[in-house]
């Protein structure tokens, strides 16, 4: 079989079964959260702490956006694997950039990439700790992030129970938007084109809110809600119920959508908002209002994945981006 | 300026001098050592810790040689990422391996790289602990190594002293050797083919020679001897007095060498080697034996770096593997 005929997650477990923990030998240093586990694999460090790690590839064709200038490509790729030190609720403290670069490439190209990188990294407390340089037909750029969390803050995808509520950082649906806009030739609002080529990780916000010992599950969005939800809810044995009216949506985007439907596609189905998807328990909520801006948008149930909108209750499908394969 | 027309050292201390942790804000978390100074970047963890980590691009048109096997290929990827770790004496803890996939990749295919990278993680007593996967249009692999060493144990570039001896693990030349039979359609001796195919990353050695806390530096020769023993020099800011017939060289490749000049090539200035180079003090070299097999290959002086060969003494060149341009 070839991978153009399979589903991303499906090539993931086939990879990830041969890297599992469990079928290593005990006697070897493995990880506490292992590969295709969470958003990124945790080795302990002892004394209580808690080493996170995570790599992503992106590369021309399918992950630099038509306008995006190379300082927009350095900011992304860093900010795409700070979102998952962010989704951990782990402090950033290193990030290692290899890039792979077409021989015609010219000085400044570069130049204006690493700037863009290291803007990224220093305005969330971080900087790019080492990298690689290859020669490569196209631009190719993988970065690997490091965090720390404290035995007690490290939030899992694993954890949400039945009645916490569930809950999101700033807006949804913009790069949907975006992303529609570039292949339909629309006019680019730049509000949206924003969101599209500067993703913000929410690095202050994953720290902030992990450390009111309130979470029970966190990741990032970047394959859309609906899929984070499903991955949330595979990893907790739980449901979800999210009202839609409820889903934080900026006017702009509402302005761009010419219908309700339009705008859930954007708003649930669509990846690139680098926003984080969290479990909390319902006490707790008026305590993290207070350090960071969120969204309530539903509640954690025994199970099943439903979305209410306009009193009417439908199953929220796992569709979103994906790598390989168009649906899950 | 194209990147094609700069060599591979320009590139690189033009995007290392913007991430430089001089320029950043003294209140950020920073590498102790940043890009581009060693084989690993260096994070301190407190506790007399350190995080040592590297990051390596592979990929099909310029790292995976003719003839290597799907399994090779993981191996190898994992392989050379592990070396780096080894150069620094420090214990990996975890490998991160992103994969970009062309479609039309068997699955096959897919199980047996895994199965490679998993063998040689476990062989060197550590495990992939994530990664990511993409399409991509070549097979192109990123890995991200970790490791732990305590104060006192790391090995840096930095540090040999005038007087101190200059050894290497293993024996040389057996890439270089391979290298040039593939390009001239030569008979393929299977020693060398393997060292080729399968590189075996010195971790227990390096790890043993650090701890004897008598090595004043360290890396691995991937560039091969001559540009290794320039980035020690410029590092340690010394130079080298090397002794053409101590270099260790296995019978096979003495046999494939049509002169003592092709021998010189293959041994002095060929990449792919994944041994160990580094310097030890005098007076402890009995005492490193007895726990790792090395050779004496000559000394550290104070400047300028000579091959000392037949009885004529001449400058060791600044040549080797490269990614971009055809000399330093």
């Amino acid at each position: 079989m070839k991978l153009k005929d399979m589903n991303e997650r499906d090539i993931i477990s086939t990879i990830t079964r041969i890297f599992r923990p469990e079928t290593i030998d005990i006697v070897l240093p493995c990880a506490v959260v292992g590969p295709g586990e969470d958003d990124c694999s945790v080795i302990e460090l002892g004394e209580g702490r808690y080493l996170v790690s995570s790599t992503d590839m992106l590369h021309e064709k399918t992950d630099f956006p038509k306008g995006i200038t190379p300082w927009q490509v350095g900011w992304m790729s860093v900010a795409v694997n700070l979102s998952d030190i962010a989704a951990m609720g782990a402090k950033p403290i290193g990030i290692m950039m290899a890039m792979g670069l077409p021989p015609n490439t010219e000085l400044d190209f570069i130049k204006e990439l690493s700037e863009g990188m290291d803007a990224c990294a220093r305005q969330h407390g971080t900087c790019i700790i080492g990298g690689d340089v290859d020669r490569h037909d196209e631009l190719t750029i993988v970065g690997s992030a490091l965090g720390l969390a404290d035995d007690g803050y490290l939030v899992r995808r694993k954890g949400a129970q039945v009645g916490d509520l569930v809950c999101v950082t700033g807006e949804l649906g913009a790069v949907g938007a975006a992303m529609d806009s570039l292949r339909n030739n629309l006019e680019a609002y730049p509000y949206v084109m924003k969101k599209l080529y500067m993703p913000v990780p929410r690095i202050r916000e994953g720290m902030a809110l992990a450390q009111t010992g309130c979470l029970t599950s966190m990741m990032d969005i970047s394959d859309g809600l609906a899929l984070s939800l499903h991955d949330i809810g595979v990893a907790s044995g739980v449901g979800f119920c999210i009202n839609a009216a409820s889903i934080p949506v900026h006017r702009t985007v509402r302005e761009m959508a010419d219908s309700e439907s339009r705008l859930v596609e954007w708003s649930v189905y669509s990846g690139g908002d680098f926003e984080l998807l969290f479990t909390i328990r319902a006490g707790c909520v008026e305590r993290a209002r207070k350090i960071a801006d969120f969204t309530v948008i539903g509640e954690v149930t025994v199970d099943g994945i439903f979305l209410v909108q306009n009193g009417r209750t439908a199953v929220l499908e796992a569709r979103g981006y994906l790598q390989f394969g168009d649906k899950v």
